[in-house]
Protein backbone atom coordinates (compact mmCIF):
# COMPACT_ATOMS: atom_id res chain seq x y z
CA UNK A 1 0.00 0.00 0.00
CA UNK A 2 1.28 3.53 -1.13
CA UNK A 3 2.34 5.42 2.17
CA UNK A 4 1.16 8.64 0.27
CA UNK A 5 -2.00 7.27 -0.36
CA UNK A 6 -2.75 6.00 3.22
CA UNK A 7 -1.69 9.59 4.63
CA UNK A 8 -4.21 11.35 2.21
CA UNK A 9 -7.16 8.84 3.15
CA UNK A 10 -6.56 9.33 6.67
CA UNK A 11 -6.64 13.03 6.09
CA UNK A 12 -9.69 12.60 4.55
CA UNK A 13 -11.26 10.57 7.48
CA UNK A 14 -9.83 13.75 9.79
CA UNK A 15 -11.66 15.68 7.52
CA UNK A 16 -14.60 14.38 8.18
CA UNK A 17 -14.81 14.28 11.90
CA UNK A 18 -13.67 18.08 11.85
CA UNK A 19 -16.73 18.27 9.67
CA UNK A 20 -18.96 16.26 12.14
CA UNK A 21 -17.76 18.16 14.94
CA UNK A 22 -18.29 21.30 13.35
CA UNK A 23 -22.08 21.04 13.03
CA UNK A 24 -22.08 23.05 9.67
CA UNK A 25 -23.91 21.50 7.13
CA UNK A 26 -21.80 23.06 3.98
CA UNK A 27 -18.85 21.40 5.65
CA UNK A 28 -20.27 17.88 5.97
CA UNK A 29 -21.61 17.94 2.09
CA UNK A 30 -18.48 19.48 1.24
CA UNK A 31 -16.41 15.85 2.45
CA UNK A 32 -19.10 13.49 0.30
CA UNK A 33 -18.47 12.43 -3.13
CA UNK A 34 -21.18 14.94 -5.02
CA UNK A 35 -21.84 12.43 -8.09
CA UNK A 36 -21.66 8.84 -5.74
CA UNK A 37 -24.67 7.26 -4.27
CA UNK A 38 -24.14 8.29 -1.05
CA UNK A 39 -25.22 6.08 2.20
CA UNK A 40 -25.40 5.89 6.01
CA UNK A 41 -25.89 4.03 8.84
CA UNK A 42 -25.94 6.23 11.87
CA UNK A 43 -25.87 4.23 15.18
CA UNK A 44 -29.47 1.86 15.85
CA UNK A 45 -30.28 3.62 12.29
CA UNK A 46 -31.46 1.52 9.82
CA UNK A 47 -29.68 2.34 5.92
CA UNK A 48 -29.98 6.22 4.45
CA UNK A 49 -29.82 6.03 0.69
CA UNK A 50 -29.09 8.69 -1.45
CA UNK A 51 -27.96 12.21 -1.16
CA UNK A 52 -30.52 14.64 -0.03
CA UNK A 53 -31.67 11.88 2.39
CA UNK A 54 -28.38 11.50 3.61
CA UNK A 55 -27.67 15.18 4.08
CA UNK A 56 -30.91 15.55 5.70
CA UNK A 57 -30.18 13.18 8.60
CA UNK A 58 -27.02 15.47 9.47
CA UNK A 59 -29.18 18.04 9.46
CA UNK A 60 -31.18 16.41 11.97
CA UNK A 61 -28.30 15.29 14.31
CA UNK A 62 -26.49 19.11 13.96
CA UNK A 63 -29.94 20.79 14.63
CA UNK A 64 -30.19 19.01 17.80
CA UNK A 65 -26.73 18.61 18.80
CA UNK A 66 -25.25 22.00 20.93
CA UNK A 67 -21.65 20.61 21.01
CA UNK A 68 -19.87 17.41 20.03
CA UNK A 69 -16.27 16.30 20.62
CA UNK A 70 -14.69 13.85 19.23
CA UNK A 71 -11.56 11.75 19.76
CA UNK A 72 -10.81 9.44 16.96
CA UNK A 73 -8.49 6.56 18.29
CA UNK A 74 -7.20 2.89 16.52
CA UNK A 75 -7.83 4.52 13.13
CA UNK A 76 -6.86 1.47 9.59
CA UNK A 77 -7.12 2.67 6.62
CA UNK A 78 -6.97 0.06 3.40
CA UNK A 79 -6.74 2.10 0.41
CA UNK A 80 -7.13 -0.26 -3.22
CA UNK A 81 -7.20 1.36 -6.17
CA UNK A 82 -9.62 4.44 -6.36
CA UNK A 83 -11.77 3.15 -3.52
CA UNK A 84 -10.65 3.59 0.41
CA UNK A 85 -11.92 2.72 3.78
CA UNK A 86 -11.04 3.97 7.16
CA UNK A 87 -12.13 2.16 10.31
CA UNK A 88 -12.18 3.89 13.53
CA UNK A 89 -13.09 4.33 16.91
CA UNK A 90 -15.28 7.46 17.57
CA UNK A 91 -14.89 8.78 21.83
CA UNK A 92 -18.17 11.60 21.34
CA UNK A 93 -18.43 13.59 24.27
CA UNK A 94 -21.82 15.29 22.93
CA UNK A 95 -24.72 18.23 24.39
CA UNK A 96 -27.91 16.96 23.62
CA UNK A 97 -30.71 18.60 24.39
CA UNK A 98 -28.71 20.39 27.64
CA UNK A 99 -27.43 16.65 28.26
CA UNK A 100 -24.06 15.76 28.83
CA UNK A 101 -23.34 12.16 27.58
CA UNK A 102 -20.36 10.25 26.32
CA UNK A 103 -20.35 7.43 23.82
CA UNK A 104 -18.35 5.02 21.90
CA UNK A 105 -19.07 4.23 18.49
CA UNK A 106 -16.76 2.26 15.89
CA UNK A 107 -17.19 3.37 12.45
CA UNK A 108 -16.53 2.03 8.85
CA UNK A 109 -15.93 5.06 6.33
CA UNK A 110 -15.81 4.29 2.61
CA UNK A 111 -13.89 6.86 0.10
CA UNK A 112 -13.83 7.02 -3.32
CA UNK A 113 -11.56 8.99 -5.14
CA UNK A 114 -12.47 11.90 -7.01
CA UNK A 115 -10.07 14.41 -9.12
CA UNK A 116 -7.22 13.77 -6.70
CA UNK A 117 -9.32 13.67 -3.31
CA UNK A 118 -10.88 11.52 -1.10
CA UNK A 119 -14.72 12.29 -1.37
CA UNK A 120 -16.82 9.81 1.37
CA UNK A 121 -19.71 7.38 -0.18
CA UNK A 122 -20.63 5.50 2.60
CA UNK A 123 -20.50 5.85 6.73
CA UNK A 124 -21.95 3.53 9.26
CA UNK A 125 -21.43 3.96 13.03
CA UNK A 126 -22.34 1.49 15.71
CA UNK A 127 -22.50 1.46 19.36
CA UNK A 128 -19.76 -0.31 21.36
CA UNK A 129 -21.22 -1.67 24.28
CA UNK B 1 -22.04 -0.30 -12.84
CA UNK B 2 -22.14 -3.80 -14.83
CA UNK B 3 -25.03 -5.96 -14.49
CA UNK B 4 -23.05 -8.76 -14.31
CA UNK B 5 -20.31 -7.99 -11.38
CA UNK B 6 -22.98 -6.72 -9.19
CA UNK B 7 -25.11 -10.33 -9.75
CA UNK B 8 -21.61 -11.65 -8.44
CA UNK B 9 -21.29 -9.39 -5.68
CA UNK B 10 -24.58 -10.07 -4.49
CA UNK B 11 -23.66 -14.02 -5.15
CA UNK B 12 -20.67 -13.50 -2.66
CA UNK B 13 -22.84 -12.01 -0.01
CA UNK B 14 -25.36 -14.59 -0.10
CA UNK B 15 -22.76 -16.72 0.31
CA UNK B 16 -21.90 -14.94 3.15
CA UNK B 17 -24.74 -15.17 5.16
CA UNK B 18 -25.02 -19.40 4.36
CA UNK B 19 -21.58 -19.45 5.61
CA UNK B 20 -22.96 -17.82 8.39
CA UNK B 21 -26.23 -19.80 8.90
CA UNK B 22 -24.23 -23.47 8.48
CA UNK B 23 -22.28 -22.11 11.78
CA UNK B 24 -19.54 -23.97 9.72
CA UNK B 25 -16.11 -22.43 10.18
CA UNK B 26 -14.43 -24.17 7.16
CA UNK B 27 -17.20 -22.23 4.87
CA UNK B 28 -16.91 -19.37 6.71
CA UNK B 29 -12.92 -19.33 6.11
CA UNK B 30 -13.50 -19.79 2.33
CA UNK B 31 -15.74 -16.66 2.12
CA UNK B 32 -12.60 -14.50 3.22
CA UNK B 33 -9.94 -13.29 1.12
CA UNK B 34 -7.09 -15.41 2.50
CA UNK B 35 -4.34 -12.86 1.22
CA UNK B 36 -5.94 -9.62 2.88
CA UNK B 37 -5.87 -8.46 6.26
CA UNK B 38 -9.42 -9.33 7.66
CA UNK B 39 -11.43 -7.07 10.02
CA UNK B 40 -14.70 -7.58 11.69
CA UNK B 41 -17.22 -5.64 14.21
CA UNK B 42 -19.81 -7.65 15.34
CA UNK B 43 -22.86 -6.30 17.02
CA UNK B 44 -21.99 -4.03 19.83
CA UNK B 45 -18.20 -5.41 19.85
CA UNK B 46 -15.05 -3.02 19.26
CA UNK B 47 -13.03 -4.03 15.91
CA UNK B 48 -11.39 -7.47 15.20
CA UNK B 49 -8.41 -6.80 13.20
CA UNK B 50 -6.16 -9.91 11.60
CA UNK B 51 -7.33 -13.06 9.98
CA UNK B 52 -6.62 -15.21 13.21
CA UNK B 53 -8.58 -13.25 15.42
CA UNK B 54 -11.62 -12.62 12.95
CA UNK B 55 -12.29 -16.41 12.90
CA UNK B 56 -11.64 -16.64 16.20
CA UNK B 57 -14.13 -14.34 16.77
CA UNK B 58 -16.46 -16.21 14.42
CA UNK B 59 -15.66 -19.71 16.08
CA UNK B 60 -16.88 -18.31 19.40
CA UNK B 61 -20.03 -17.36 17.71
CA UNK B 62 -20.97 -20.49 16.11
CA UNK B 63 -19.56 -22.67 19.15
CA UNK B 64 -22.46 -20.73 21.34
CA UNK B 65 -25.38 -21.01 18.89
CA UNK B 66 -27.17 -24.21 18.12
CA UNK B 67 -29.69 -22.90 15.20
CA UNK B 68 -29.09 -19.47 13.14
CA UNK B 69 -31.85 -18.38 10.78
CA UNK B 70 -31.22 -15.03 8.35
CA UNK B 71 -33.19 -13.23 6.31
CA UNK B 72 -31.93 -10.58 3.97
CA UNK B 73 -33.57 -7.96 2.76
CA UNK B 74 -32.82 -4.19 1.22
CA UNK B 75 -29.40 -5.37 -0.31
CA UNK B 76 -27.66 -2.87 -2.25
CA UNK B 77 -24.42 -3.62 -4.24
CA UNK B 78 -21.45 -0.92 -5.18
CA UNK B 79 -18.51 -2.02 -7.35
CA UNK B 80 -15.62 0.48 -8.12
CA UNK B 81 -13.04 -1.87 -10.07
CA UNK B 82 -11.54 -4.51 -7.81
CA UNK B 83 -13.60 -3.67 -4.80
CA UNK B 84 -17.08 -3.91 -3.90
CA UNK B 85 -19.48 -3.34 -1.25
CA UNK B 86 -22.45 -4.63 -0.24
CA UNK B 87 -25.13 -2.96 2.50
CA UNK B 88 -28.01 -4.98 3.42
CA UNK B 89 -30.72 -5.55 6.71
CA UNK B 90 -30.02 -8.83 8.64
CA UNK B 91 -32.97 -10.52 10.22
CA UNK B 92 -31.79 -12.78 12.53
CA UNK B 93 -33.44 -15.72 14.49
CA UNK B 94 -30.87 -17.05 16.69
CA UNK B 95 -30.88 -19.75 19.55
CA UNK B 96 -28.01 -19.20 21.75
CA UNK B 97 -27.91 -21.04 25.13
CA UNK B 98 -31.53 -22.51 24.31
CA UNK B 99 -32.94 -19.01 24.33
CA UNK B 100 -34.68 -18.32 20.81
CA UNK B 101 -34.42 -14.58 20.07
CA UNK B 102 -34.90 -12.41 16.99
CA UNK B 103 -33.18 -9.56 16.19
CA UNK B 104 -32.12 -6.92 13.13
CA UNK B 105 -29.08 -5.62 12.47
CA UNK B 106 -27.47 -3.55 9.53
CA UNK B 107 -24.51 -4.57 7.82
CA UNK B 108 -21.40 -3.30 5.64
CA UNK B 109 -19.79 -5.71 3.70
CA UNK B 110 -16.47 -5.16 1.75
CA UNK B 111 -14.92 -7.60 -1.37
CA UNK B 112 -12.08 -7.95 -3.31
CA UNK B 113 -11.80 -9.48 -6.34
CA UNK B 114 -8.97 -12.21 -6.45
CA UNK B 115 -8.69 -14.21 -9.12
CA UNK B 116 -12.81 -14.03 -10.28
CA UNK B 117 -13.81 -14.23 -7.27
CA UNK B 118 -15.48 -11.77 -4.72
CA UNK B 119 -13.83 -12.80 -1.24
CA UNK B 120 -14.82 -10.74 1.85
CA UNK B 121 -12.33 -8.23 3.69
CA UNK B 122 -14.44 -6.67 6.19
CA UNK B 123 -18.29 -7.46 7.90
CA UNK B 124 -19.64 -4.76 10.44
CA UNK B 125 -22.86 -5.18 11.87
CA UNK B 126 -24.96 -3.12 14.05
CA UNK B 127 -28.27 -3.35 15.94
CA UNK B 128 -31.17 -1.50 14.50
CA UNK B 129 -33.02 -0.02 17.67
Amino acid sequence: MNEQETQAVQAANARFYEAFQSLDLERMSAVWAPDAHATVVHPGWRLIAGRDAVMESWKGIFDNATMMHFLITGVNVFVEGPLAWALCTENITTVLDGQVSEGRFQATNIYTLRDGQWLMVHHHGSPVV
